[in-house]
């Protein structure tokens, strides 16, 4: 497969390029970037040193559509839109990883992101988390590939949803995300000095721009609108997100139940792991990998479940999921590139 | 005032040498350890090396007793409770920071702790939260000094608890804490490359022995039952507890509401600081001083108040608050050696 | 005594606010920054709310001149050059903490940082370390207050420099700093992601301009030109320098002598802490405070004295021993407002 | 190829199993640990969840040594000693990541590290830097896998010593490593609390045991005797050791001259990299990799050269280094298993 990368300077441009780089089946054409363009990819990434010959394109997407079967959009909510529908047209498949295309409803979007500027494609676009669409995503060519927080979220609620057992109302997730999601660009908030030691909520009092998104496919999986309280916070580690989830309990269900129900949910998925009763994730053992980790508890005393869901935030949150994505539609292996091991420690 | 210190290998006993050494009004006549017995304390505290010319001492209570006024005791619960009695009838003023005394109710301590061995004199602590009981903190001799989660929890909640504005069923509270909160004894989960880039849940489910104790006050405090759902969490900071407390509103309330009610209730309290609409805490903002930063947030969607509520838990959590207790007893100001600036970054 | 910081959006003005508010002799007059004008100090520095009620102010020097009897510039070298003969001639004190008067020598000054625009001025600034120059502090008005990586290197080189010790041709000086030295403008080396469980070496091969800063105070302690080889490293921590640095031995001299020596040389110094032998410093104590901690070894097998010397760059490589040059000058008990105890850990 | 870990409670252990799993030719047939004997393998390694099935095995190596063409021993020294033998014995190809086996000199080996038990066995071992004696690895049947800090060092020197540049006497190693490197054995100086946020030297003045490893080595490859300064350094990090070098050179190299001789030297090796002139190496970039990069520059001023290298030091410095060792040994790609992108950020 010919891949091609558009928009590689920020972290999850940086991800589908090491990723990428070891996939048995793609062959990396260009990626793009105005800030480095016309420099060799190492002088960005000196960790990629001698793993790519590539130097970073500045080009339109007309010039560089017809080199490849697959583009990924690794570029800025309201810039993705622009772009996407230049390669759509020229028939490259597309994985886009910004938000333009995850919510099907146009004044969701609007009131959230802003102005559409391409609310046509928006119907093409199948949301893509593999776990719970597979079939429509090998179907389709434009993928909207989801945000990493709705990621943990969509993973950690999918088999409780699929119950009676939950008052629908009740969800409240506290979920706490390492500095990588918030990108490469320099920002104060961003510094070492600033989240190093540090420890804060953000965007408090349901602001976050990953809530429609979250609702609006836990409302589907649910069959009925389903509202959540939302609250994320910024972590002193590289990668990884952590959520911890909150429901009420409608009746006596035990840890026993939750752990079975979540493993007969997802079988024999290759990337989800649901740890047995009494043990519960952490970023630290799925580093670098497209895993989503789910503990489980029951807090008998208030009646309520508690899930705990992490994902490396860089892999199974964007660019690992983008990957598998395109595994799908290409009808490749969906493990393949990866078949990666939790760095640890 | 002639001070002793029962208990100081620990970073708990480290913290009230750290503090105390510049006490303007503490002279430090002993600080025992069994551990580091008869080395400078330098050689466990490289920190305080030309601070204090003490050795550590290992000594029974009863040898030490007649040489102060005021002991803290730095030890492990079921230990506290077998030393502090000696100090109580030896006339001195004991601050216990173990949670031995802490619960009024025998049964509960012992069904969360297991056997007490010194019942009779939990009815004459008192809980050493100055802003919630200071009256009777002045007016007693031993104070149960609360933990580190508690104390973040229950600063945060009790404004609103004086209010009938909440569903006083609905409490969720999501805690993290840096790993100082650990201890200093050598185990393996505390060690550098397990906690360093992860992030984990423990004790979830309603398992953590605090919970009771913040059931207690905030019961206390609102008049009637409360129970919570708590899930700790360990943070690769060293210092800091930052609590996300999640409430149902029973009616509208606006967060301008929140932080006039918060400002009002904590008046012209030292150490709280309430934070402007807008503005959250961070461990960061907090770090080695007795100060309790509290943000808040309504999030309009679901009609929830968001309590954000960040504490040192060496200081605050633990030493600081111990002095601010002893301070209040020998009717010295109750600022005095407390008088520090956040460290940031 | 009225104080005033020139230039406080970065770490190095936040770190004299955080000393200034509680100096027992200061009051703080205004803090200026360009970036937060009209602001107050919190909504920068959130750390400080309620310790001062001050807003920054956006004025030109010749403005505040009159308001103040000491003035803090915390500028970046080239901008500081232009402030600091305004103040001068007002007849404030002037603390320079930017690299503008530290060297003598114009032509060195203008080959390491380009054309310098108040070069009459240069002969009028003391060099500012007082444990080495406390006389000539005493009676000057104006202090070029040293660099971060200088202090750490000459204050653990003098003692032997006052020896016939080692071969002054052979010092090899390589450092550790903490991300804070790379100041509060967003950059992308400055991020978190690209700090965090890294290190790296920088300016390698002589390259960075506080060569010729260690070079003229060395050469000056020695009697002789002293050149040093110079290596600086960034380092995952928020404070702290560490220097290892390497001396080749001219005769058989044990640890004991060198720490004789050190001690001897020291005496009652306040700020310097010897460590007896077999004992490092360790940047995690003497975080926060104005502490310089110097440990002592020899390598009997190729006969090299190392010296280690630890400080925290913000207070004993910039704020801090700026304030102590302001105790000398303004004859205030030179530890005033730096009494600091080590935040460990 | 049938494969057994003997020893892998500790992060060597782990890191062996983290490669294995994914070893495309390897089959992971036991993994003993006394401490957690009888457990499944994820129980201590949760990252290793559904990624092997294994338990962990107590058994004698006698048991076991039937069952596996090779054998890694992940043991501290003194205890590899009496266990590799039996192995060898039995006709295994064992690779040794203990020092016991890696000086030649049975004198040197009992003055650092006591008395050895195994010293028929020495001369059979075969010091396992691949780029340094491939041939002789590939015709044994014992490798001696060489230490972590000598792994950096030689790789970062060799090609210095292949020329007459360099004044010999004057080699200066300071190193600073990640945490991992102290192991998985619950120690205070580990803890998090105690590592976070500082950095210090130990072991200074010639103490560390890995001198004599080094010099060995560095002394065969210059045709004489080699004495070098080396001090050790604790980082706050997971990974990673980095190494800077310094050393005095005899005639007129520039940086260019430098680079040119280690890109020659290394030529094709695939686990090398030689970094252009004004990029050095960073920690973060080759995490969870097996690759040496290496840095250079030529301080002018003082005519020495730097040269800095860094490894993961649980990799090239461990695992990966011994796997590319039985690569080489079973007749395999040498890169099988070992085609890891570096984990950034």
């Amino acid at each position: 497969m010919k891949i091609g990368i558009y928009g590689a300077s920020g972290y999850t441009g940086q991800e589908l390029l090491r990723l990428l780089v070891r996939h048995p089946d793609a062959e990396l054409i260009f990626a793009t970037s105005r800030r480095f363009a016309g420099q060799p990819i190492f002088t960005a990434y000196p960790s990629l040193i001698e793993l790519t010959e590539l130097d970073f394109l500045d080009a339109g997407p007309e010039e560089v559509a017809q080199m490849v079967e697959v583009v990924f959009l690794a570029l800025p909510h309201g810039t993705s839109m622009k772009i996407a529908p230049v390669f759509h047209r020229a028939g490259c498949i597309v994985i886009d990883l910004s938000a333009d295309f995850r919510l099907h409803n146009l004044a969701v979007y609007e009131k959230w992101y802003g102005k559409h500027e391409a609310p046509d494609l928006i119907s093409e676009a199948v949301y893509g988390i593999p776990e719970l669409c597979r079939d429509q995503i090998r179907r389709s060519r434009f993928v909207a590939n989801p945000g990493c927080y709705p990621t943990s979220v969509i993973l950690g609620m999918a088999p409780l949803l699929d119950t009676d057992w939950i008052d629908r109302s009740s969800i409240i997730v506290d979920s706490k995300s390492g500095t990588s999601g918030a990108g490469r660009e320099p920002q104060m908030g961003s510094l070492f000095c600033e989240v190093n030691e540090g420890l804060k909520a953000y965007k408090v009092g349901g602001q976050h721009r990953h809530i429609p998104e979250m609702e609006q496919i836990l409302s589907q999986l649910s069959g009925e609108p389903v509202t959540i309280s939302f609250t994320p916070h910024l972590l002193p580690v590289n990668r990884g997100i952590l959520s911890t989830i909150y429901v009420d309990l409608l009746r006596s269900v035990t840890v026993d139940d939750l752990v079975e129900k979540y493993n007969e949910f997802y079988g024999e998925e290759n990337f989800v792991r649901i740890f047995p009763k009494g043990m519960f994730p952490n970023l630290l053992c799925i580093k670098g990998t497209n895993y989503c980790d789910i503990g489980l508890a029951v807090d008998g005393r208030t009646n309520r479940a508690i899930i705990v869901s992490a994902i490396d935030n860089l892999v199974k949150g964007a660019a690992g999921q983008a990957i598998q994505n395109m595994n799908l539609i290409c009808d490749l292996p969906e493990e393949a590139g990866l078949t990666l091991v939790p760095l640890f420690p």
